[in-house]
């Protein structure tokens, strides 16, 4: 491996012929945004998708417009010409048929069991690959480390928190973490602006779940309605403080900081695109020469959490396709790897 | 490989018997704060270090302050009793002598072909680890580039550009480009301060080679006199544009942008520890949906160069001794590796 070889296995991969092949499962706003963002890219090829009612398949590739036509009229991809197939056991039934290399779990986060069990099947598929997940909370992380072993042996190579935060900001605290003898604090604060919650109904119950008086069970249970009623109480803000992110944990398999002194909170304005602050993550420590000082990273206000999430997962799932063609199987979070630039 | 073996190995790495050998080349103020970084740490024992006119080795460990106080009263860690000997050669004797996996190459960037020709000693003695540099010019990792397939077939794994700059912000460049479809720029802007800056001889000259009106050669052939000189007439300031830094080359060989994309600069404050301006990067790019926007990571005024530099160097041994021990050798930068935080 040199950085030639990087260079030389990029040009290779330059064509769709020998690009990776991807798959998309699940079809809500970040599969959308997914699918969206896989287009224009010649080292990947999105050839592979499943919502809960069905999914679709092209060796050839398949169309992000046409793909969420389908799911938005019909309501799901089963339904798509002639790629679609109906299936009440999607997921299994696209792992059997479709060819893919890697694949963006674009799935809900809740009930907090989902994506391990995702996990399962692929384990019991007998699939060999990479997953690469966006998952938030720490104790669906908890879940994955449980499946470290199996995954190994499966031949799979599954990398954990891959999305905005955790994902992104965890990783460029582990970066900053560098400049320090000792870590005092992480602290991410993040902002969310969307012009229509409808679009990312699993995303704003995931948020209400973090907020004081609600749970997941509370919050998955909420009709729309509920869920429009309390945002015009609180004027389509979702304040949110010390919430159960994945950021710490993985910050702490990293040997960086203890989880405790990690926190993550923020305001999610589910009625305007623009950001209500800036979202950022400050790192606190004490140098070796026994300053405390703090780095911050400071994400761009028009980057929107479609953007900080999918380019992440993506660029993960690259070198998680590094990994995997080097016999390197396990589970890796978003502050081990540094995620590659996909073109 | 997993996270849970990634853990293990770190707490078998935790007691000095298994720790990771380290050895310094080069003992100027850089080397000097790389013995200060070291010390505290329980993952990385400090064993060896040479200068131009001697070395020390010692398996049980250096001490920092019986070194910097020999060197800089002697002109030489070879007068070190008992671990020091006197040498015209002595790096290649120190390679031959100390028992080490992994060596930060604290040495001047300049001549350009320096670190190029201390790498080839390494290959040629047969010797098998991690190099670690923090080196700043394009054509000084264009040269490294000249011996990937060599260091690969000696078994070499070598972390070229793995300081500040490039290293820690070029590092957070690459991250921060994950969230746009394509980039548009890179910009570094850093402000050092030092109180003194004649505990930086080599490094001050590298950035006077910068300045305007100036080159290698001339800022080389300076005496102290001529440097003081220099900076009489700026108030102690040097500011530096278009600088030639390997950033560029780093992040263009990563796939992110070219080259061209990619401009550093900065203040440096010669009589004043406090930083002239906070040191950061931005990064511009276009996300997936059209939006042009600029993330920014901007170190904290308190974190020194050395702090910011010997921090991030050993992160990347780190990272480098796992790839090494898995047999993947050859050129890495900066941008395609994520550092593993020593405890």
């Amino acid at each position: 491996m040199s950085t030639q070889q990087f260079t030389n296995q990029n040009n290779a991969s330059a064509g769709n012929s020998s690009a990776v092949r991807v798959g998309v499962l699940g079809f809500g706003g970040l599969g959308q945004a997914a699918a969206r963002v896989l287009a224009p890219k010649h080292e990947m090829l999105w050839v592979a998708a499943a919502d809960q009612k069905g999914y679709a398949c092209n060796p050839e590739g398949l169309n992000p417009d046409a793909c969420i036509k389908v799911y938005q009229s019909q309501g799901s991809l089963g339904y798509l010409e002639p790629a679609g197939r109906l299936s009440s056991n999607s997921i299994a039934d696209l792992i059997e048929n479709a060819s893919v290399e890697g694949y963006f779990l674009a799935l809900p986060n809740l009930p907090n069991t989902f994506m391990a069990s995702v996990a399962r099947q692929f384990i019991q598929s007998g699939w060999r690959g990479v997953l690469v997940d966006a998952m938030k909370r720490t104790s669906a992380v908890e879940q994955m480390l449980e499946l470290q072993d199996e995954l190994q042996e499966a031949g799979i190579t599954y990398m954990t928190g891959c999305g905005a935060t955790p994902g992104l900001l965890t990783a460029a605290a582990a970066l900053a973490a560098q400049s320090y003898a000792e870590i005092h604090r992480v602290k991410i604060t993040f902002g969310v602006g969307i012009a229509n919650w409808e679009a990312y109904r699993a995303t704003i119950r995931e948020d209400i779940a973090h907020m004081p008086g609600y749970n997941v069970e509370r919050a998955m249970a909420m009709t729309d309605a509920q869920v429009q009623a309390l945002l015009d109480e609180t004027g389509g803000l979702l304040t949110l403080e010390n919430m159960e992110h994945a950021d710490d944990i993985m910050l702490e398999l990293a040997g960086i900081c203890s989880r405790d002194q990690v926190t993550v909170g923020g305001v999610v304005d589910t009625r305007n695109p623009k950001k209500p602050l800036s979202t950022n993550v400050q790192i606190t420590g004490r140098t070796f020469e026994g300053k405390i000082s703090t780095h911050t990273f400071t994400l761009g206000d028009e980057t929107s959490m479609a953007a900080n999430v999918c380019g992440p997962a993506f660029g993960y799932l690259k070198a998680g396709v590094m990994l995997h063609r080097r016999g390197i199987y396990g589970l890796f979070t978003a502050a081990e790897v540094m995620p590659q630039f996909v073109r």
